[in-house]
């Protein structure tokens, strides 16, 4: 896969792109990135790239043409029409889902916005997708397009060994996943659950499962909505009702 | 304000921290920030910071003991006790809300957990604050670190000129904004609506409003919910459910 970002702080990327998994991704030839600053495709002569808004009002609005060039010069690289994302607050809500449908892929392009905004031609007449990653007011697109990156980069095949693959399958239970325990058993006298300690396997996975639903229904219930219950479970869950009552 | 954050990968934070408005601030001593190695503080003699799950299974937890320890060491630097907020898929979803609420404080502590996550101590005994993102799975939490970052900063005192806190302004106003266009006023054929170009500032007005009624209508009814309308804006509204039965 092929990731190229257009934004103005192209600095931005190095650190994020250079470590762990998305490194890793990288030096194993699965995926290349490149943070393009897209000034350097402005045909003004102050290498503005930005101007007053028609119609008045406060801020800057980024002019299309640096953006429609550099999407066109990194189309022309990719040598086939690649999915055009803009990062941006009216965008659909970034999931999982979505990040599956743009792992599948073969070439992404990231528009990350500043200043008050794009110029609408950007938005009606060259991207292919909106996106936004939650409801708060970020500086520009340039950490929701780190965000979408790590996430399907990790969906990518060959990315994760096998022991991390598992951490994302428990995520695709659907559930939030148990607590988890780790050495010492006693810790500031703070004790790890006998159960775990038990070495009674069956024990441990009903455990196991009961907080994984218990902690699903104090904090997400919502989740559980599209959850299939074993008969077991929904009496677990009808149980952990009565409690609240 | 102070912002610590607690990761085994600092060097992800370096060009996040050095860019645009994050950067400016930090040079106006309106905030620091420290990205920690907590691998820094493990007694352990192989510096391990993590270990195998109590009752088995794949991925290997974090220990409580490296992040107590770095804690306590940035609490007693800090001077009084901070939030301590983990990263984490579990927790409390984001928003501007809660944004607002920790952008009071005097010293945030951010937890970026990694491999199959923290011993649960540190969550019943450590943590003041679990925040998630997004229903998205990422490598770690320093990406969501750096996202809660980026939303506190911006709503420093001082930190945003007169220009970027209209930005805010405008969306604090609950609905999605309207287009925006710039020079030049016809690019590859596409024109700006010619309202943006007359001059006449009351329909001007006008057009953003309805615009931007219109892109919260179809993108993000639940907006409307919490929105007061004044009566033209609800005739508005009704006109555009009928044009969509």
């Amino acid at each position: 896969m092929r990731i190229d970002i257009l934004t103005l702080f192209p600095e931005m990327f190095t650190g994020v792109f250079g470590s762990s998994i998305l490194k890793q991704a990288q030096e194993k030839g699965l995926v290349t990135y490149q943070a393009i600053d897209f000034r350097e495709f402005t045909t003004n002569k102050h290498r503005k790239v930005d101007d007053y808004p028609y119609g008045g009002g406060a801020g800057m609005v980024l002019t299309p043409q640096p953006i429609f060039d550099a999407v066109n010069h990194v189309t022309e690289q990719g040598g086939k029409k690649p999915r055009i994302v803009l990062l941006c607050p009216q965008g659909e809500r970034f999931t999982q889902a979505k990040a599956e449908e743009l792992s599948k892929e073969d070439h992404l392009v990231f528009l990350c916005g500043h200043y008050e905004g794009f110029d609408e031609r950007v938005r009606t007449s060259l991207v292919t997708d909106e996106i936004s990653i939650g409801d708060f007011v970020l500086t520009g697109g340039e950490l929701a397009a780190m965000v979408v990156t790590d996430s399907i980069t990790r969906l990518l095949p060959g990315v994760l060994g096998n022991e991390n693959s598992a951490v994302t399958d428990s995520y695709s239970t659907g559930l939030l996943e148990h607590p988890h325990y780790t050495r010492p058993a006693t810790f500031q006298g703070l004790a790890v659950p006998d159960v775990l300690l038990s070495g009674h396997h069956e024990n441990i996975e009903k455990w196991r499962r009961e907080e994984s639903l218990r902690r699903t229904f104090k904090r997400r219930p919502d989740l559980l909505k599209g959850y299939a219950l074993t008969k077991e479970e929904a009496a677990f869950i009808e149980q952990l009702k009565n409690e609240t009552e």
